[in-house]
Parts: C-alpha cells; structure tokens; sequence
C-alpha cells in the first residue's frame, strides 16, 4: 500500500496531510513555521513534527517509503530549497513554493488564474496542465496590492500629507496619531517587518476617507492591469486567495469569471505528489 | 575675541570650519563619518576630531569657549541628538540636520526653495528668514526621486518586464543580468542599503532607454509636483543640490528661477552659529 505525503508550510505554521493510493486523507498534523529562507534548521524540525503527527493519527505506512511534495515560503531561494532537501528523510521528496501548491489547491485540474493577495502577493496561470508563477518578488521590489505594500502606502501618504503634499484625511491623521507623530512613522517604518505594514491594510478597506480610496482605486487598476496580462484575451476565471482575497474579488467582478478556491495549498500538495508517483 | 565653529557631518565624513567674529575662515578639518542616528559615539568622536584639526590650523581659540552649530544626519531623531548634546565640549551647541545647514548654506539670507536630491531626498523653503523642511521622510516610506528611490524603481521595473507586466528593454535586460537573474535581483533587493540603490541611478540618465525614460519622467513629475506645492504660487527661485540636482535643474528648467546654491553646508552651519551669538 502507497501513502502520500502533501507539506504546506508559511511564516505561520505548517501542516501536513497524508494521503492514501485514492486520494483519501489518512492522518492531519500541524506545526510550527516552515519558511525556509528565514530559518532552514527550524522549519526542517517542523515539517518532520507535523509529518509524524500525521503519521500517527494514520497509524501505517512509513516516512522512508513515502513520495511526499512539500508547498514552501521561501522555497525560491534556491540554496535553501537544496539544504533541506538533503534533510529529508521521505523516499521522494519534491519542494516547491507554497505559491505553487495553492495554486493547484485552487484550481485543481482546472485552466484559470491565482490572485494571492496576502501580506505578499503572488500570481499563478495554470493552462493545460502546466503552472506559471508571476510576481511574487517580495515587499521591497515587488508584491504588488499586497497587505504590506497597501499598509506601507497609507504610512507614506500619511508623511506626505503632513508635509502638505497630499491632502489630509481623518484616516491619515488617525495613523499619525497612533504611531506617535511623523518621527514615530518614519522609525516604525524602517523597523517593521512586512506583516507590520500588512496590518494598518484593513483600515483601507472602510468606506468614506478619501485617501483610503484612492490608495485602494490605484491597487486595484493595477492587479486588474497584471490580471489582464496573465489573461492574455482569455476570459481564464480568478480565484482569489489571501487574506485580501475577498476584498479584490468583490471589487474586481465583471471582469473576468471569478471562483472561489476548489481547495487548499494542501491539497494541491497532495495531488502534486500522487502526481510524482 | 571670539571664534565660531560650523560642522557639516554625514553618512560618509565629518568637515569642520572655525571662522572669526567677521565671519572669515580660520581653520577647517576633516574626519570620519558623522551620522548620528546610526552610531552616536563614533559621530561624536568625529565631529571633536574634525574640531581640533580645525582648531590646530587656526591655531588659536578653546573648544569650550566657542558657539558651536553642528548639521547633522540624523539629527531628526531627537533621542540620538539629545545624546550627542550630552556628549559635546562647547560653550553653546545647536544640532540641526544637516538639511537645514545645507539650505542655509545654498540659499544664505535669500528666499528660496532647496531641493536636496542625492541618495536620499530632501526639500526646504526660506522664506522672510524662516526655514522650514519638508520631505526627508527616508527610503522606506518617502525620499521622492531621490537616487535610491530611482534605483529600487529600476530593479522593479526589471522584475516586472521579466514577468511580462512591463515591456523589456536593454536596459532592463542589462540590469538583471549584472544581479544574476531575478533570483539575484530579489535577495539583492533585500539586503541592499539606499546606497546600493542609488548606484544604480545613474544608468537611468543615459538616454535611449524607454523604461529609463519611463521612470525619470514620473520622478520629475513628482518632484515637480513637490515644487509647485512649497512654490504655493510664489516663483521662488530653486537651488537643487546633491549628486542628481544638476539632472534636475536641466531637465525642469522654465519652471521657476533655478540658481546655483551660494555656498556649502559648511558655510550654512556657520552662519547659523554667528546668527546664534
């Protein structure tokens, strides 16, 4: 009997999911973060934690005999993609971003498009059963429409209008306010992390504060702009994923078919690794 | 009879000028970095040392006996000015940024608007003796069309063509190549200080490239935008100072009167110190 091992692993936390021969789903486990760009080491010891919890609540089958596909952060980082494969102790093992397996989670067999818009954002085209990743390039350079490259720009619109380069609004003058005055935003700036930024992205999301809109207008033309190159004249449907997900899907429709997820980035692993087999 | 000190410190140096009750030079020195929100005691230990150079070449006054002005990066963070003020030998010292001796500096007693644009950004309006700066916010949440901006847009708009959302050019190719493909350009991107950015700036200034142009023609639109703002209707004359100022002043000539600053930071930290006697 073959068991298949599907990881999906971010900054949070990671799960695991066995599979049987037929897809049925034996054994669950969870663990803590798996983001291996940011710590190799510790993401490996979680994986296995939540592989073996898995395990366990299968009660059969091996880690040594199974093929098991891995969805990770930070697994573009191609040096740290290869030390933990050399970790691993599964019969096969394939790692690829977590990107990758949301978007067949998503889509399942399914043509269309992924949206993730998280705390970054990242894009998927799957046609015939081949799977493209767009964008995806981090806060600094990339993530466009993003939780954190939407919290940053409402940081930086609020200095503005401080300066009297932008107008002021009762939003901007409140996130002033809470970050102790223009020097207390520049110095949270420079020391938050992206989910930092991401978290200030849900206040652009109420209606009536003009600078709130307008950020959020310019978001939007522009992964609609991103969406309709992806598209290509296709009419492919859009699934949205992400915390901002449901935020781009109610704003975006007309568009383009949009569908909700078929299913999660553990599944997509799962059906990867079924795939490999 | 009693001396005058001006100093003029940044991220890379540390100058210092003793000038006489008339205002003539007496003595200058130089010393090492003197950014004091980065490293406060090494900036102190700099600045005391460009002092006594200064001090030996004039070969006469006391440190403890002179009205000191100090233009300083990263005066705007009070904590490490406050420290600085604490640490200081003279008989009275000001710490400003060395923003507002820059201005001073480049406009003397004259109204006028500053534009500082090197690694970073930084804009000032003097107008009936009163100095006031705008902008400056740093390379995460602000700095418009400075040097580090535009080069951080660059390596964006790189990653951006490479996906297919923006057109390719050799530019663009060129960029990309030299950080070893978008993988490169990526963990480039997220160790890179705003130096590291700004060397990148300069390719934007050769002409023929159209993402190039693309990119310094929304910067100089933006910046002209900030001008017409502090301008508020009062064709002020501009002084653009920094590595990318001459850029600036020949490509938004017509706008309003552009002039050559009159003098340095130096000369700024020195009138300030004989305005503050």
């Amino acid at each position: 009997m073959s068991y298949f091992l599907g990881i999906d692993g971010g900054g949070t936390g990671c799960r695991a999911a066995i599979a049987d021969a037929q897809g049925r789903i034996v054994g669950r486990g969870m663990a803590g973060p798996a983001n291996i760009s940011v710590e190799t080491q510790e993401a490996c010891a979680n994986i296995l934690a939540a592989a073996r919890a898995a395990l366990a609540e299968a009660g059969q089958g091996r880690l040594d005999q199974m093929t098991a596909v891995l969805g990770l952060a930070g697994a573009n980082v191609t040096a740290a993609a290869r030390a933990l494969q050399a970790m691993l102790p599964f019969r096969r093992a394939r790692i690829v971003t977590d990107a990758v397996t949301a978007a067949l989670g998503a889509l399942g067999q399914d043509d269309g498009i992924v949206a993730a818009m998280g705390t970054g954002s990242v894009f998927a085209v799957q046609t015939g059963g081949r799977l493209r990743q767009y964008g995806g390039r981090g806060f600094v350079l990339g993530d466009e429409g993003s939780g954190a490259v939407l919290g940053r720009t409402l940081l930086a619109e609020a200095l503005r209008a401080e300066d009297g380069f932008a107008p002021m609004t009762p939003l901007l003058r409140a996130v002033l306010k809470e970050l102790g005055g223009a020097e207390g935003a520049i110095s949270f700036g420079f020391r938050a992390r992206p989910a930092d930024f991401a978290a200030f992205a849900p206040r652009l999301l109420a209606p009536g504060d003009a600078a709130a809109e307008r950020i959020l207008a310019a978001a939007l033309v522009q992964v609609q702009a991103m969406i309709e190159v992806l598209q290509a004249g296709r009419g492919l449907p859009v699934v949205f994923l992400g915390g901002l997900g449901p935020h781009y899907a109610a704003r975006l429709q007309g568009h383009w078919p949009i569908r909700p997820p078929k299913g999660s980035g553990l599944d997509g692993a799962l059906h990867l690794a079924r795939q490999q087999a």
